[in-house]
C-alpha cells in the first residue's frame, strides 16, 4: 500500500503532505490557512507541551493568560514591532451579526462597528506590557517570569500544515527584569531549555545561534534561535528567544524604582516555540513508510498485534498480553493492544508504521508455545524474536536505545550535510547540487546578506554560538569576517 | 488590613470583586470585556483543567484542535444555533493593516477585505461538524469522542471577572454516535463526570437536572446541567451537557452507513465547562478574609512562615522546615516556605489567608525547642500547636478533612437555603426575604416560566434528576404538574 504515497526522493514536499495525512496528524480546514489538529497529532503536541511546561516551571516561570484581542493602537506603540506584524493580521471590526432584511441569512450589523478595531494577537508583547505597566513599580516586583500557552494568528497566503498556518498554537514567555544582564541571562537560559528539549526529547540536533539584524524579531535588540536540519537539507527555525532591551518598557512607559529609589525602564525578554515543532519532528526522523517518533514524545510506545486463526488462540494471546501490559505500564510504557477483528495484521503493521509507533510486537500461537514474540523496531526496521520472559524491561531499554539512536542518526545526517565553504562560486554550486548547511565567512553587512538571498534563496540562519571563532574573509566581498555563519535555504 | 475590603454582608458583589483582586486571581484588561488571568488564578485553573482532562481521557475521549475562525455562513446552517449566537460575536472583516497615508498610525487596509467574514468561535459545533462530515462514512468511524481546550468569544456588554467575560477559556466535548441511545448515554455520562468533579474536587455540591425548553442550548434537543448555590443564595450554572439529536448532522449533511449499509444521520452531543467554574469555586467557599480553596485545587497546600529575631533562629527553623518539606513532598503535598525578610509575619498571615492556602504553619525558636509548630487551618480558622514528629502525615489527613469539611459545609448551606414552596405569594415573599433555591410545581408552559421571570427575576434553573417524582399543581396557574422544579435567581 506504500506505493501510492510519494517517497522523499521522488517529491519531498508531497512526501511530507502525504505523511501528515496518512499518520492522521492534521488536515487543512475550510477556513483559509487554518488547520485541524487531529487527535493523534494533538497527542504528540500535548506530550511536547507537558514536557516544556515542566521545564519552564523548573526554571521559575508561571503560566498566565492575556486577552486574544489587541487594540490596534497598541501595535503602533513599538515602531519596529508594528512594521513586523501589522501586515499579516486578522482585524475584528464589528461585534454583532443580524438577519439580512433581504432574507440572505446573516449579515454584519453596520450599527455594531467598534470604535477602535481589535487585532487577533499575532504575538502578545504589546498587550502583556500594557499589563506589566500596572504591575511593576519597584525592584521588588521584579523579575516577572510568565509564560502563556495560546493560539495566535498571522495571516499567511501560502500555508503548509504545522510549518506555516494562519492560526497556530504556541507558548510565549514574557519576562521583565531589573538589569540588562539578568535579561540577557534569561534569554540564553531559555535558548538552552529549547536546545535541551529539541535534542533530548525530540531527538533533533540543533545549532544555537544569534540572528543577524535583518532576521531579528520585530522589537528585539537581539534574537537567539535554534536551527535544525531537515532531511532535504533545508533549515527549520525551531525556537527563538529574544532579548528585547528596554524597547517595550519604553513603548509602554514601564519604569521601576531600584533600591535607591532611582527610576529606570525595565528590561525584557520573550521566547517561543510553536506547533511548527511538529514539522521539525516529522521531517527529521520520518521515512518513506511514514512517521518515526522518538519514544519521549510517542503517544503509543508499543503496539501489540495478535496473529491468530481461532478464538482459542486469541484468548491465549490476550491472556499473555494482559500480563505483559501490566508490566509495561508499571514502567510507564504506553501500550496499545489492537485486537480489532475487522483489520488484518498486515494492514495493522502498515498503519502503525505510518504512525511511527517505536516498537511493534506480533504474537501468534507458535510464538506463545515457544515463549517468544516477534519484535519490530520502527527506526531501523529490524525484526527479532525476543523471549516473553523479561520482555518489559527489554523494551524499556530498547526505547532508550531508539531515543538515542534517532539523535545519533540525525546528527550523522547533519554532519554529512554541513560543510565549510570559502568561495561564493563553490557555495552556489554546492547549494544547488547538495543542499545542506554552509559554514561561510560573511562581512557582517545587510547588503551582502541580501545579495546572497536574492541570488541563491539561502539566508543566514544564525551566527553560531558553539563554534570556535576563526577570522577570515567574506566569501562574497572578500572583506574581513570575525567568524563563520550558517547559510542555508529554510522553511 | 481587612477593613478596607467589603464583607459579604455589606456588599456581596463588591466582596467578590475585591476578593478576586486581593487573592491576585485576575483583573480586567483594557480590552473591553476581556480579562487577564494572573498566575495564581491560572494555577487554580490549571489544576481544574488537569483533573478534568484526566477524567475525559478515562472515559475514552481524545483532545484535538479546530480553527478559531468560523465562516459566517456556517453559523446559519443550524437555524436555532444562529439565533443563539449571531448576536454576540466578534467579526473579522479584514486581514491587513497599513500605514495611514495621513500619518495617523496604522489603519485597516480597505483592499484587504475578506470575501466572507469570519466569526471568532463562540462555540465550535459548526466548524467541528463541518470536519466530521469528512471523517464519517460508516458505523466503523463511530463513535467519535473528541474534546477541545480553547478560548471562545461571546460579546458581552456587562462583564464580571470569571463569571461573564467576552473571551473565556473552556473545554468543549463534541461526540458523534451511531444511535440515539448511545448519544443520550454520553450526554448523561459527561453530566456525571461534571458532577463528580464539582463535588469531589471543587467541593461544590450541585443539583443535576435538565433545562426547560427556553433555557436550552441553541441547537440542542435536550440540555442537562449542574446548578450550584452561591453564598448569596443565587444559582450558578456550573456545567452543561447537550444532547444535540441529529440537528448538526442534518445541518452539515453527516450520514453514516450502518452494518446493513443503510444511511442515517449521526447523533451528537456537546458538553462544556469554562473559567466560570472559578467564580463558582470562589463564591461557594470564600469568606470575608479572602479565598478559601479545597486542597484538591489549591496551588499551595501548606505555607510555612518562620517567626524569628536572629539569623541563628532562622537557620535552625530553616533546617527543620527543609526536613519537613521533603516529607510533605513525598506525600504530594505542595508546600511553600516564605522566609522573605521584607515582609512581617502578620502581613504574610493575611496574604496567605486572602489566597486561600488551606494550611499555615508558623514556627518560632520556642516551638522548635518544644518540637511543635503552630498550625492554622484556613476553612475553620482553628489554630493548634501540633508536634513536628509525624507532622507530614498529620497534614496529609488534615487536607482530606478540609476537603470533606468544605463539601459538608456547602451542602449544609444549600440545605438551609433550599425550600419547598407551594404558593406563588409565598414564593415571591421568601425569594425577596431569604433568597436561595425554591422547589416548586410548574405547569410546564413557557408562558408561566416567562411570567415568573418577568415578575421576580427568578428562572427555572433545572428540572432536577435526583428528586422523587411528586405530582402536584403549578404554584402560579394551579394546573397539573408532574414534579417540582428548581427556581432561583441566577448568575
Amino acid at each position: 500500500m506504500a506505493q501510492k504515497y510519494a517517497t522523499r526522493a521522488e517529491d519531498y514536499s508531497k512526501w511530507y503532505n502525504d505523511l501528515v495525512a496518512r499518520a492522521d496528524l492534521a488536515e487543512h480546514s475550510d477556513v483559509k490557512g487554518c488547520m485541524v489538529i487531529k487527535p493523534y497529532g494533538y497527542a504528540i503536541w500535548e506530550n511536547m507541551r507537558d514536557i516544556l511546561d515542566k521545564m519552564f516551571k523548573e526554571t521559575g516561570h508561571s503560566n498566565a493568560y492575556f486577552p486574544l484581542f489587541i487594540p490596534k493602537s497598541y501595535l503602533s506603540k513599538e515602531a519596529s514591532h508594528v512594521d513586523g506584524f501589522a501586515k499579516e493580521c486578522a482585524v475584528v471590526t464589528h461585534y454583532r451579526l443580524k438577519n439580512d432584511p433581504n432574507g440572505g441569512g446573516v449579515i454584519v450589523d453596520p450599527d455594531a462597528k467598534l470604535e477602535e478595531e481589535l487585532i487577533v494577537r499575532p504575538t502578545s508583547e504589546t498587550i502583556i506590557w500594557n499589563s506589566y505597566q500596572k504591575w511593576i513599580q519597584s525592584y521588588r516586583d521584579l523579575p516577572i517570569l510568565i509564560n502563556q500557552w495560546a493560539n495566535v494568528v498571522r495571516w499567511e497566503m501560502r500555508t503548509r500544515l504545522f510549518l506555516r498556518t494562519t492560526e497556530f498554537l504556541w507558548q510565549e514567555g514574557h519576562t521583565a527584569h531589573a538589569t540588562k544582564q539578568e535579561a540577557i541571562d534569561e534569554t540564553v537560559q531559555m535558548l538552552n531549555v529549547y536546545t535541551d528539549f529539541a535534542e533530548n526529547y525530540m531527538a533533533v540536533p540543533v545549532i544555537r545561534g544569534r540572528k543577524t539584524e535583518s532576521e531579528r524579531f520585530a522589537g528585539a535588540d537581539d534574537t537567539y534561535c535554534i536551527e535544525a536540519m531537515m532531511q532535504d537539507g533545508k533549515a527549520l527555525q525551531a525556537g527563538t528567544s529574544h532579548f528585547l532591551g528596554q524597547n517595550f518598557a519604553k513603548a509602554f512607559e514601564v519604569k521601576f524604582a531600584d533600591k535607591e529609589g532611582k527610576l529606570d525602564y525595565v528590561w525584557a525578554t520573550s521566547w517561543g516555540v510553536s506547533t511548527r515543532l511538529m514539522g521539525a519532528l516529522i521531517m527529521t526522523h520520518s521515512d518513506d513508510e511514514g512517521l518515526v517518533l522518538p519514544p519521549a514524545l510517542a503517544p503509543i510506545h508499543v503496539v501489540i498485534v495478535p496473529i491468530h486463526r481461532t478464538d482459542e488462540d486469541l484468548a491465549n494471546i490476550t491472556a499473555a498480553v494482559e500480563k505483559l501490559t501490566v508490566e509495561l505500564k508499571a514502567l510507564n510504557i504506553r501500550v496499545k493492544y489492537d485486537k480489532d477483528d475487522q483489520k488484518r495484521p498486515g494492514w495493522k503493521f502498515a498503519e502503525y508504521e505510518a504512525k511511527g509507533v517505536p516498537v511493534r510486537l506480533a504474537i501468534g500461537p507458535r510464538d506463545l508455545e515457544n515463549g517468544v514474540v516477534e519484535l519490530a523496531r520502527r527506526d531501523t526496521k529490524e525484526k527479532n524474536s525476543v523471549p516473553l520472559e523479561g520482555l518489559a524491561s527489554y523494551i524499556d531499554n530498547l526505547l532508550k536505545d531508539i531515543q538515542d539512536n534517532l539523535l545519533v542518526r540525525a546528527k550523522k545526517y547533519r554532519t554529512e550535510n554541513m560543510r565549510e565553504v570559502n568561495s561564493y562560486e563553490d557555495f552556489k554550486v554546492q547549494l544547488e547540487k547538495e543542499g545542506g548547511f554552509f559554514l561561510a565567512h560573511w562581512d557582517g553587512t545587510k547588503e551582502t546578506e541580501e545579495l546572497v538571498k536574492q541570488e541563491t534563496k539561502a539566508t543566514i540562519r544564525c551566527i553560531p554560538l558553539d563554534m570556535p571563532a576563526e577570522a577570515g574573509v567574506c566569501m562574497v566581498t572578500g572583506k574581513p569576517s570575525a567568524g563563520r555563519v550558517v547559510f542555508a535555504k529554510a522553511y
